[in-house]
């Protein structure tokens, strides 16, 4: 049977690949509009393709030297390290070098697929756009769909082929530490450009020159496009991939020690299981999402989240009772889908209009930016509560409905991040939607299209703010449920090792770790957020100096230096990258080598903990604040150019990075670190100072 | 040995007291200057008296309740507890409840004798101030060691007569939680108020109508300078005093458990006679603190927190070499001491200008004022850092000194948190120092004195807020090891009743625990921050109406309302403390009754973690973005009136609830939580569902 398995899944994989292929043929098959609207387009394009291609550039060299450590550190038959003789065994090593790699190469192409499609399809969803919503959201929709599919069709190919060739967990370890290693350089490095391109050209633009949002004239307005893709859609894109990969090897890791014999192999593949019927769920899924002639957008994408977590409950159930697994299996993946669309909602409720929260933001914002500061950032900080409540439901129902069903709790926890996480091609797919229609409306305006045009994209636009803010709730909290499983399968592999873990917040080793683990998170958001203001300020002057030494772009008489401002964003991100990553790879192995491996299990435990807090915080206030100031922009509060929209503009900038930059990053800050601690688990266990 | 302690002790603390009695009689002996500047005064005093005796009559009724369901449920002798027979022991109950009051009445005396003298001292210091800086120092710091000194000595006389009355250091603990459940009411309630107060008189005053900050004419300001005196003296010295007895009733517990013999009684004792080394060094460094003719008040201040901290440091070596206590414990004294100093040090570095985070965030404030805001947070992030690596440095340090000397490792962390705070009589002087200037700044401008006298309270208070920042740092990590400390007792109390305490983060319950307890900070501080912007609402809405109705205000023919806003503070700040307070107590209650006493370890552990760094972040960050204000305003990057300037007071209103509501009663929140457990974690080992 488990051969079965691995080529199902292989199989399943290679299926989504074909649909996104397909769909992404006939998504740059569409009328690509206009001569001057394609002209806009392609200086997103090229701006979004030199960005990925300087940065993996830039990341083939860290990759490849990390993969050189991989391989020799792997070289070493790790138990038997010490005084004793060292065996050494070249094979292993690499194949985790080999695995390692493939999981960066699979995460990237995953985020090129993904940006490819969408610099292809934000100008003809608005070009289609002319014809009414329908088709525009068509356009839109498939192309996120092309993320999604590429997504978990890669992911899924790479874990089952390695499984097939080497039979080993431990070396899917070493892919989805590479898988996770990209995404959050592909993430932070996206969010750092984004925002500082976005900041610049707005406090240019808008506040010193007084031209709209998205003119051409703006010297920074193509790097501020360019950034939503590379922010956006390769960002979000990549945080999923990661904890997809990581809670489904986290768990193949817990079925590996936690069962024998028989059962082993079974329990070792059931979360490949699941990713394959979720899969097959999001391709059915995926058909449900269409926008009715009067229809709604945010609807549509709604429905199809629903209906796919139905059919995906459905397959699931089949399943463990058709080959007999413990039916705790089911009730933890089900606990945990539950929970992961319930905390998703969730967050719409923090980050809507309509609500409480943003409509209070956007009611004192009368008062002045002070204000509006206090109360989204109070909101913020309460929207932590139910999605942590959320988690600690799903931990404790999915360990004791497992333990009564006669099974691992433990194991449990796992697949209930698996289960939340199974559903991602469909997650993805919605969310990636969100960039390419908040791009359509740029090139919309960019391009002169009529005001019907861009209202309609207005209206799309919304429904992917909505999409987007519950793919972040869902995003965070299936993070902490599979950090929370590597946490476990980084106990086990220390176990494995002889060494019985007790990372007890008794000790004091432990409390040190954990304390130095709490503070990592805030000090990581910290520097890439001052790295989003120091780069934006060397734009601005680079804006400034565009506009003062000649004076033909602001009559509009020549075509400024687009290409300068998205080159000096690029170098920007990449070189604030070198501190963040620096931390997430080198601190855990720092406390595992001094403070040893209890130590280092209270970093994790820390650095989940506060982890998950502010990434809910600064994901929530980030989305609050943006919408309470669209909601003064549709004239409540005095509408736009009021005293309460200029203050909700101070908000929302405040915000920008904390959404797009600070929090995003840390859910897969987190992934990481626990993926390194638990790949170098057995040599921290047999090398630690204390 | 024993009683000698207990007598020294008791006696140092009557020594104290008669001090403060003395020096509060030289305070108000000074010249309470012009008639005019009396009246202000009489203001300012008679708004926070009245305010101090709402809060007390509303808290006796609390004090009284929660003291007869302590003298209800002590009364069971809870070991027994169970289906077995209970056994009844009513005068342990008593003893507790009567313990439990006179921790809340030593409280309320401290607060109330420091704000008196605070109200009486700051007209004097204005008024000396003519003299020049010397005599006014003078009056604003002996007023302050009224505070220092009234609350070390309560302190000690309340713990010292109750062992020598009870010899059972779980009655002290019951002391201890009558003065932190009251100081929590005092810092949030206190906190509310000045915040609400301040805004309110800021918004209206300052930007609606144009007249100047202190301006007689504003109906709000008298409440705003009442809420100094209740925010900062009353709030400040609550704190400092509940986490002085909270170190030392937990080091008394461990004592007890882990010590056996004659050891014992000298083991439980240590920490009082710390306190009493410490009381006699303040005494000693107080006399130090002059200002010369040319001198600056921050060096004297600093001047004699280090003379207190070195004569100290030689007491205590002298008593372990006498008393022939093991130099272990010598060792974690001086460990906490240091530590304490330089992590206060560290805070000043944060938030003073001169260094990089005070001078760049005022920098980039021409950029606007969502650019002040990312930065000084971002900021306010990494000031987190070096204060977590002192308290991880002084947890392992005094741990291992100690164990190394052969003395147990948990009483090292738990005297280390001692020696830190032996010292606060001194620390307390100097802060309730800040306060009082700054009220006798106002109160220059609002008496309309000379210019030359403004000048020099400007002097004075620019010293009382570094000395304000050392004190904040040094209040939070003496609060994390004092908690640490508690932790451990509570860990010891359960243990003690047969139950061996395993708080693993492997184990689902005590990660639930940790994750709710991890949110439970952040929430509190998130209530108490809305609290201030509902308040504030309201006091807005009373000015303005006052404003309308009564032109003559304006004019400055007529006397404006001020009680009335006075009033509206006092009784908005009382009903928001329900919520905070009621979590405080009930839930930690709730997690050890339903999910069990290690589920509550962990939940206690989570508060921890997140309370002291959303307690770091928010002073530093707050202190960070006043005193970027406060260089722009010596004609910095624009100076008074320019947008740098503009965008530094939407910093300054934002780091307002921040460092003053929020962020210090996070302390006090963790101390209650971690109190009220000790206090009933023997019941809870008894009787708890899961």
């Amino acid at each position: 049977m488990t051969n079965t398995i691995t080529i199902v899944a292989f199989s399943m994989g290679v299926l989504s690949l074909l649909v996104a292929v397909y769909l992404y043929r006939w998504v740059v098959r569409q009328d690509a509009g206009t001569e001057r609207a394609q002209e806009v387009a392609a200086w997103i394009r090229d701006g979004a393709q030199s960005y990925l291609r300087r940065l993996y550039s830039a990341l083939t060299l860290v990759a490849v030297a990390l993969g050189v450590v991989i391989a020799i550190v792997f070289s070493f038959d790790i138990e038997h390290i010490g005084l004793e003789t060292v065996a050494v065994n070249p094979t292993k090593g690499l194949m985790m070098a080999v695995a390692f790699l493939g999981g960066a190469i699979c995460s990237a192409a995953a985020g090129y697929m993904g940006m490819t499609v969408a610099v292809a399809a934000n100008v003809r969803s608005a070009t289609a756009a002319r014809e009414g919503i329908r088709p525009a959201f068509k356009v839109a929709f498939y192309a996120g769909a092309v993320m999604g599919l590429a997504m978990v069709g890669l992911a899924v190919i790479g874990m089952s082929l390695i499984y097939m060739l080497t039979q080993d967990p431990e070396i899917i370890l070493g892919f989805s530490f590479g898988a996770s290693a990209l995404a959050l350089l592909a993430k932070a490095g996206g969010g750092i450009y984004t925002k500082a391109a976005d900041i610049a050209a707005d406090l240019v633009g808008k506040i010193e020159i007084g031209i709209p949002e998205d003119d051409p004239r703006n010297p920074a307005v193509v790097a501020d496009n360019v950034g939503d893709n590379v922010g956006d859609v390769a960002g979000m894109g990549a945080d999923i991939f990661d904890s997809y990969v990581a809670s489904t090897v986290a768990t193949m890791l817990l079925g590996q020690s936690l069962f024998s014999g028989e059962l082993q192999f079974r329990y070792i593949l059931f979360p490949l299981l699941l990713c394959t019927l979720g899969i097959a769920a999001s391709l059915i899924g995926i058909q449900f999402v269409r926008v009715g002639r009067n229809g709604k957008p945010g609807t549509a994408l709604n429905l199809g989240t629903v209906v796919t977590c139905l059919i995906f409950g459905g397959f699931a159930a089949a399943a463990v009772f058709l080959f007999d697994y413990n039916p705790g299996v089911l009730w933890a993946t089900l606990t945990g889908l539950g929970t992961g669309v319930l905390i998703g909602f969730t967050s719409d409720y923090f980050t809507s209009e309509g609500y409480k929260p943003v409509n209070e933001t956007a009611r004192v914002s009368s008062s002045g930016a002070a204000i509006n500061i206090i109360t989204g950032f109070s909101y913020g900080l309460i929207s932590i509560v139910p999605s942590i409540l959320g988690i600690v439901a799903a931990t404790l129902l999915s360990y004791y409905l497992a333990e009564m069903a006669g099974i691992s709790g433990i194991y449990g926890v796992s697949i209930s991040a698996v289960g939340m996480l199974s559903v991602s091609g469909m997650i993805v797919s919605s969310d990636a939607y969100g960039p390419i229609v908040d791009n359509a409306r740029g090139i919309a305006e960019m391009a002169g299209m009529e005001q019907e045009v861009i209202d309609t994209t207005d209206v799309l636009d919304a429904a992917g703010n909505t999409a987007k803010a519950i793919t972040k709730g869902f995003a965070i909290s299936a993070a902490a449920l599979t950090v929370l499983a590597l946490f476990a399968a980084y106990a086990e592999v220390v176990g494995a090792r002889g060494m019985e873990l007790v990372i007890s917040l008794r000790e004091p080793l432990v409390i040190a770790g954990v304390l130095l683990g709490a503070v990592t998170p805030p000090f990581f958001g910290a520097l890439t957020m001052l790295s989003v203001t120091h780069n934006a300020f060397d734009m601005i002057e680079e804006v400034r100096r565009q506009f003062r030494e000649n004076p033909g772009i602001l009559a509009g008489t020549e075509t400024p230096d687009y290409a300068r401002c998205v080159g000096l964003a690029a170098q920007g991100a990449l070189s604030s990258l070198v501190l963040p990553a620096f931390l997430a790879v080198v601190l855990p192995l720092l406390v595992g080598f001094l403070l040893g491996p209890e130590a280092l299990g209270g970093f994790l435990g820390g650095s989940i903990f506060t982890g998950v807090i502010f990434a809910l915080l600064m994901a929530n206030a980030g989305g609050m604040w943006d919408n309470a100031k669209k909601f003064i922009e549709t004239g409540q509060y005095g509408g736009p150019g009021s005293d309460a929209h200029k203050a909700a503009v101070v908000g929302d900038t405040v915000g920008d990075p904390f959404k797009d930059t600070a929090g995003p990053s840390l859910n897969t800050l987190i992934t990481v670190m626990s993926l390194v601690s638990s790949l170098f688990a057995p040599v921290i266990a047999a090398v630690h100072l204390f």
